[in-house]
């Protein structure tokens, strides 16, 4: 027993012995399996040595085809049935067409396969009512699938929302009896709560008052102290140990692997059933524990995983890669609507975060969906306080242009920490990586989380969580409020100033005094712990803790205007707007400001963010300043560095992803990208008559490349097609089982007639029917430039390069970004996949 | 003086014996002159019998370039300097890369420009601090255009509605005091008003006061009335007068030519100054005019206006088409965000009607300039209610599930109205371009300025102006509210029920009966007249005359189903949530509701009209019920044929427009489509060396086509590039000119290397400077689908056909939409331009 949890606390099992099913032999038909939870659980994910990036067997060659030869040949061992003649012009062979894991889709490909389904839909709807039916109803599946992934995902954030309240509130103390309410609901079904006194009612005590019978003394503070430590340590301990367990890719924000998704590469498991299933608990477990995180980032990981599994009830988006992708793309955005209750935010966050292919119709889609998904949460309620948004705002009175100034200072401090923040996470996340620190996850997460406890308990604002804390922050101090926040003194005339919620801009008071330190050393503890939690294995959001420093940084500089306008009402800055007695700064707004800068800087999000605010606030008026701090704010931190935080771990993971924000500013030429390179040996090709299977076979096997082109003659080179290397040993192995009298001497025939044999040849394979026969083709003068837009546009794999009409080599995307690394000065081989 | 007077009413002069500055010798520097007057004043716009769209001289041809080689052989008179030896590949000729008028141009190559002027000055701010400052400047000239472009336009959309406002009033009556005062603001000054009657006051006098004495009484109406007439008539008139003599762009709503010209096409002068002026002179007397038409699609048209012009201050923009439409893009939403006051709406709109290429630099930057002209047409306040937006509305009921049965219907109500309404114009619109009915523009102005003036002057729901009835429908009834529609039967206990503003449902009273009669008189008479009104030669949008049906239909059964409740609020339908005395059903917001159907109908807009219509209210509440009528209005009205209005026109006029959002459906493949076809002669190709400098013009005075591939020789047919007619002949007189030697018996070669010639031979013309090395192939194989998406995302003009690396045939963007146009049983021949 003792060594089971040494083994835990030490270093993760080796999964890497076992075979991994995702390439089991046979597993062609593979595109229907990625929520299956074999599939999962056994990914030879080396989960201490890599940051959600499973190992290459072999470093990062070009074109490296993780699939052998051997297992593929066996691949056909599935349909042995009787022997027949096999034209693969007529009849496809199961598994061409399909993709490997780790592999970047033919976005062209699936597109144009679409629209034959669907051109072959609409020509047999002509024909009978059934096939009418089955039309109308295949046009209407999208909006369909649109509304189940909205309430699903509705419903999983309410449920998120309300277990996580419950936990996060448990470890203070527990509700006598009704146990299941949390602190809020415990005390608003008590009768004897005032409004004044809402947060204490005998019915919910702290773990002192229960155990020692007295919430006063010292004792009952040390009492509470561990109490609160021992289940924040409970519940990320259970959090790793289910991901590390159960769904390793189920840490992390996901953002940045969603990113790299929907630009076209398959990561099978990504957003299965166990992901979904383990992200959602250990996302609750993970925010009850008191760590510097939200769960933001993670819902928009948890609404893909749901449009993903959704996806397999409608052949259209279960056969199509490409439709997925649409359908993920509507589901990001789901994911910001209910982490915010902002759907058109959340539809901007998809279209100018997230997404890499958004047509028009996605759009109107993605809006729908995101829309029942946040009336959805609202019919559930989490908040109880029947709003849409988590942190609703109402400001009452107006700003000045002369705030602009402090404004701007948010936004250049949310730029700075932005900046810095990156820098310092991704070296924080490259160190575990490549020392021995990543190899105790579990240990790594508990030290966090004690340290997170035992720092944040004393302090109120840390103690609170994230989203409760900006809450505060927003809010503007109203007459009755009694938060330590409001703590300014009353004014003599108590009763005669301000109207309604309107009050004047008083001094402070010795309440506010303290809050303001404790905010400031909030502040720090914030910024620093945030850099060392995000990355570890837990699920972990960045949105609430960047928008919790900028929140602080703000509110400070609020009370501070506040106070500066307060004393020198007659100064030249203040006069004019703001005489004595009258409402004019609103830290609350200050305070909001500096979220939305802080957040600017570390995403590098801009139309998205501001939309997002002002949904939170409903009044256009302020989004003049949210607007300048945020422009700011993505100047300043764009000048340390374009990348946001999500870019900067693609990277750092090595996944295939082509930006399509940057412009590729290098004046190089395709010809000096494109394989082979002058000293290299020529152009693996395929002549499309004349050889032989067996020499094809060799070829493909003496090469790595995941794909060949098909020339007229080796000595001509024009080029007639290009094909891939899965579907070509999958096919020559569908003839040799199924066809008759194919053996190695057979020739391999990419020509539409057959060529004339001697009478005595064996039977040709032809191989025409999985030969690409449109091929992009660039010349080698075409500047990079174009070519990378050309990829980026089209969602190319892999681009031919002619001179003159004749075959000169080939660009794939993974040449290209290591031709980007090159030019900027980072090492080629982090790009891991292709 | 009578004969002028005929020749204005009957026929339009004939412009076209005047030669056309647009084609004038030498204008190869041309887009530097788009908004000079000659080039406006003087189009040869044959005005009586097109549409907007200037005609050919010889129907459409395909590749037919309108630049006769004496023409451009002319061109280069402009720079006979010393006779010096000229290497094109160092010294662009001036005219290379530059665009005719009524072209398409080719986005691939003007990106590439950019980023190459681009790469320059980064290289350059390395080397010293001037270039530094000046690589900075060049970074922030981008959003330096959009603030100025944001407030041109917002302060001439506020100086529009003053003036329209001031004038629409004229109509009726004069401020004796102040006559520059509209009604509101000439009864607002005055001291006399009540809050009761404050559309009353002694300052301001109609007509029939002002010249018989009296305002009561069957004369003054008839006075009234032929005051009514003769003002629509005089403000008609001048509008479509200013048109035809100043500035014949400024007609229609412009949306369809700006969706055009986004697209990659040049109309020189259509966003123009004098389209400018123009434009917003006749568009307030347009408007003012009572004429059943708004003025929102014309303020698109304004700012882009405003933004071209503005972008002649940057050379960044001035020189690069691309760059150009990026601003232009972003002009488009600062248009809507100050008709609608909706800055998100806009941005919106901008991205899903009207722009074809859309980076996301541009959605961030359009959405500052939508603000900015939003702020700056606020703190103009020409609606004297410092609302931003145009129909300021609050309600106070929620809306129950029950009530979305009606907004769908409204929805169906809005898809049909929308689908009727394309076939009439359009079918309007042909008749007019066809019959004789076109000779006469402003006559045909007039009459139907004196039939609207004559019908809606006796109805007060047509005489007011479109805006203010949508206003006034939008609006829930208040207690005070005096207006007919609000003549509800006073409940007998009238101070007990109903709080603040909201009033329970009632019984309708006669004043709401009348009404009622009214306002479907009204609808009838609307929907007839906009079929005939929108398209003729003043500046005229759709917004508001779409709206104005659907908030009748809206408002009418809005009431109808008030009416109901009330009757039967003990029926299964309203039982459980509209009990008696409760304030259940807003007919403000059906007829909210309806008019973002029937304008869905129309323009087949979604999310941009769903967050324009929630922009107008503030309250996320509401969307459910419009995105449930705009969905519905969508599906009906595609169901009846898939375009919107917009792109009616624009297949209306042939303007050379690859709608994105279609897909491309049939089968057809790349070999289908390209010229030449089987029967045709060969394609007309250049050879990289072997060629005289006779022969090459022989060829191209022989054809018409716009560009010749370059091939390595006429037997091989390998592909070494493309060149274009304009460069070519600008390029061959140059040398003639410039260059010694130069004579018809020059070679004229496009290698890198100067093939080696018999001593006594003249100096060969090399011409490799001028080839595009990077043309863009597609196999003739290729899908056609694949294809179209190639020359969608990459703005293609022209894509090279090979087979198996041999040339074989060209696809122009005017070959596929001949293609289409084929598919669809339309005719080929309406495609006019490439």
């Amino acid at each position: 027993m003792s060594q089971f949890w040494s083994s835990w606390f030490r270093e993760y099992p080796d999964f890497g012995g076992m075979e991994n099913p995702g390439y089991r032999t046979g597993s062609f038909d593979g595109d229907d399996d990625d929520d299956e939870m074999v599939d999962i659980a056994g990914v030879t994910l080396d989960f201490s040595t890599t940051d959600d990036a499973p190992p290459l067997s072999s470093g990062g060659y070009e074109e490296y085809s993780r699939n052998s030869s051997s297992s593929s040949r066996a691949a056909s061992m599935n349909g042995n049935g009787p022997t027949k003649l096999v034209d693969p012009l007529e009849d496809p062979v199961p598994g061409v067409g399909t993709y490997e894991d780790f592999n970047t889709i033919d976005w062209v490909r699936e597109k144009s396969k679409d629209r034959d389904r669907h051109r072959e839909i609409t020509n047999k709807s002509r024909q009978s009512t059934v096939n009418l039916l089955h039309s109308v109803s295949d046009a209407f599946s999208g909006w369909l699938l649109m509304l189940l992934v909205g309430l699903l995902s509705g419903a999983l954030a309410g449920g998120i929302d309300i277990a996580a309240h419950w936990m996060t509130a448990m470890k203070e103390g527990v509700c006598v009896v009704h146990f299941w309410y949390n602190h809020e609901h415990c005390c608003w079904a008590s009768n004897e709560t005032t409004f004044q006194e809402r947060h204490h009612c005998p019915q919910w005590q702290s773990w002192a008052e229960l155990i020692t019978g007295t919430s006063e003394g010292a004792f009952a503070y040390i009492v509470n102290f561990l109490m609160y430590i021992f289940w924040a340590l409970l519940f990320s301990f259970l959090a790793v140990a289910l991901v590390r367990a159960f769904a390793p890719y189920a840490c992390g924000s996901g953002i940045p692997e969603i990113k790299t998704i929907l630009s076209g590469f398959i990561i099978r498991g990504y957003l299965g059933k166990w992901t979904l299933m383990i992200k959602i608990i250990t996302l609750v477990l993970a925010v009850s524990s008191g760590l510097s995180l939200g769960k933001e980032g993670p819902l928009v990981h948890v609404a893909c995983c749901c449009a993903n599994i959704l996806c397999h009830l409608f052949t259209k988006y279960r056969k199509n890669e490409a439709k997925r992708r649409e359908v993920l793309s509507a589901a990001a955005a789901v994911g910001v609507s209910v982490a915010f209750g902002a759907p058109i935010g959340g539809v901007l966050f998809s279209l100018e975060e997230v997404s890499y292919y958004f047509p028009l119709k996605t759009l109107w889609r993605s809006f729908f969906a995101a829309l029942v998904a946040a009336f959805t949460l609202r019919s559930i309620n989490p908040f109880g306080n029947s709003q849409l948004v988590l942190f609703y705002v109402e400001f009452h009175a107006p700003w000045h242009l002369v705030e602009l100034a402090p404004f701007i200072l948010l936004g250049i401090f949310g730029g700075l920490w932005g900046a810095l923040f990156i820098k310092a996470n991704i070296a924080w996340c490259r160190r575990r990586k490549t020392t021995r620190l990543g190899h105790y996850p579990v240990m790594e997460v508990l030290v966090v989380t004690a340290l997170t406890a035992l720092i944040a308990y004393p302090n109120i604002y840390t103690r609170m969580s994230g989203a409760e804390l900006i809450s505060e922050l927003f809010n503007d101090c109203s007459r009755l409020d009694s938060s330590q926040l409001c703590g300014y003194q009353q004014p003599a005339n108590n009763t005669d100033t301000g109207v309604g919620n309107t009050l004047p801009d008083r001094p402070a008071g010795p309440g506010l005094y303290t809050a303001l330190w404790q905010l400031a050393l909030a502040l720090v503890f914030k910024m620093m712990i945030t850099v060392i939690t995000f990355g570890m294995k837990v699920p972990s959001g960045l949105f609430i803790p960047s928008m919790a420093v900028g929140a602080i940084t703000g509110r400070l500089l609020g009370v501070g205007m506040e106070q500066l306008a307060y004393y020198n009402h007659d100064s030249i800055i203040f006069k004019g707007w703001c005489s004595q007695g009258a409402d004019c700064i609103t830290p609350g707004l200050y305070a909001m400001v500096g979220a939305a800068a802080c957040l600017g800087g570390v995403t590098r999000m801009t139309v998205s963010l501001v939309v997002i605010m002002f949904e939170l606030t409903g009044g256009l008026e302020y989004i003049v300043p949210l607007m300048a701090a945020t422009m700011t704010s993505k100047w300043v931190a764009d000048a340390f560095g374009r990348e946001g935080i999500y870019e900067a771990h693609i990277r750092l993971n090595g996944y295939p992803f082509l930006e399509p924000k940057e412009e590729f500013e290098h004046s190089s030429l395709a010809v000096d990208v494109m394989r082979p390179r002058r000293s290299d040996p020529a152009l693996a090709v395929l002549t499309q008559e004349g050889m032989t299977v067996g020499e094809v076979e060799a070829l493909v096997e003496s090469t790595h490349y995941s794909g060949f082109p098909v020339v007229v003659s080796q000595q001509s080179q024009r080029l007639v097609g290009f094909v891939l290397r899965r579907d070509l040993l999958i096919s020559i192995d569908n003839g040799r089982k199924r066809q008759e009298g194919v053996v190695s001497s057979s020739q391999v025939v990419f020509t539409e007639h057959t060529p004339s044999q001697a009478p005595d040849a064996p039977p040709p394979l032809r191989l025409r029917g999985i030969m690409d026969l449109s091929p992009f083709t660039v010349t080698d003068h075409t500047p990079m430039d174009i070519t990378v837009d050309i990829f980026r546009k089209l969602g190319l794999r892999q681009c031919l390069v002619t001179h003159n009409g004749r075959l000169l080599g080939i660009i794939t995307k993974k040449d290209i970004l290591k031709h980007m690394a090159q030019i900027t000065n980072r090492d080629p081989d982090s790009i891991l996949f292709n």
